[in-house]
């Protein structure tokens, strides 16, 4: 079995971790403004938004060496939804894994709405993350996980393309904000 | 009825001027290497592929100023699948509008396989076209076109956006390269 450690207690941590708990797997939650916590899980989900990942990294950085880290975030400039802010051809992923050399990062869920995540459906299609990162054995962990709970799970690749996983996540928030899809509903995967 | 010149005979070309038809508007085809052609279209498809739009625009150029000209290109290097060959961050749909100042140029049908088009369905969804650009009355001329014929059609944006949508075109391309979704599947919208 594997265990899971989401930090973060928003929508998209209750999804992730609603999926983790539906396959049989173990999971615990930590708050991020909590105090100093320990870190069980094998892998961790930082299901902060994309500001407060540097304090979790300053928080727990130590206790994530040798872990699974999975950076879910969408790096808006959220003033103007027009850009990102992370440097241009960049990625929020490529800079946590920086931040994070012994840790193994990969991105997930930055593309999946939570409630596509929570119904496992979007538009009548598996709800599917899209998994990106350098190491093969913590991306088949992870789609492991996600696929015995019922979601349908993609290796996309190196952590190069969290560039493109961030610029669809972009794309995909501007859409909801501006009324074009629904909060239900976005891109979907048709294999 | 609008009229539609698609530049291009090729997989793309046909899909897209098969949806113009069964919309009830007209269109015609030049192919990219033909003797200079009279460009009759008030909407112009480019569809040809990225690294034959420069001698696209060397003969046509001039037809096109006042026409609302349509890229569809995903600039791949398609030796290594592995980044795009416009700037970073900036897109072929912006070098293509820089080139062609008095024309009004969108983004659109990089986001869709030809087979999903033609089919006009994916996944079970409607295949839905993604138009990026500047100018709104653009937009909605192509957008018309589109549901005229069977598809559908969202306003993606500024043309500044043509860099998410080619960050998409690039992932589901090596998506369906590395067989993770098939040619007839890729990324379906769910409203």
């Amino acid at each position: 079995m594997a265990h899971i450690t989401i930090i973060g207690t928003g929508s998209m941590a209750n999804a992730i971790g609603g999926a983790v708990a539906d396959g049989g797997n173990s999971v615990d939650y930590v708050a991020k403004d909590a105090a100093a916590a320990t870190i069980v899980g094998d892998i961790v989900v930082l299901a902060v938004p994309y500001p407060a990942v540097d304090s979790v990294i300053a928080q727990y950085g130590a206790q994530l060496a040798g872990k699974v880290v999975v950076d879910i975030t969408n790096p808006l400039n959220f003033e103007t939804f027009d850009s990102l802010v992370v440097p241009v051809g960049s990625s929020a992923a490529a800079e946590i894994q920086a931040k994070l050399p012994e840790s193994r990062v990969l991105k997930a869920f930055n593309t999946t709405f939570a409630a596509t995540l929570a119904a496992k459906t979007v538009g009548g299609l598996p709800t599917t993350v899209l998994i990106a990162g350098d190491d093969a054995d913590a991306k088949q962990q992870l789609a492991a996980v996600l696929t015995a709970g019922g979601l349908g799970a993609i290796d996309a690749g190196a952590l190069s393309r969290a560039h493109e996983l961030e610029a669809l996540g972009f794309l995909q928030l501007t859409l909801a904000v501006g009324e074009k899809v629904g909060w239900t509903g976005g891109f979907a995967v048709a294999r």
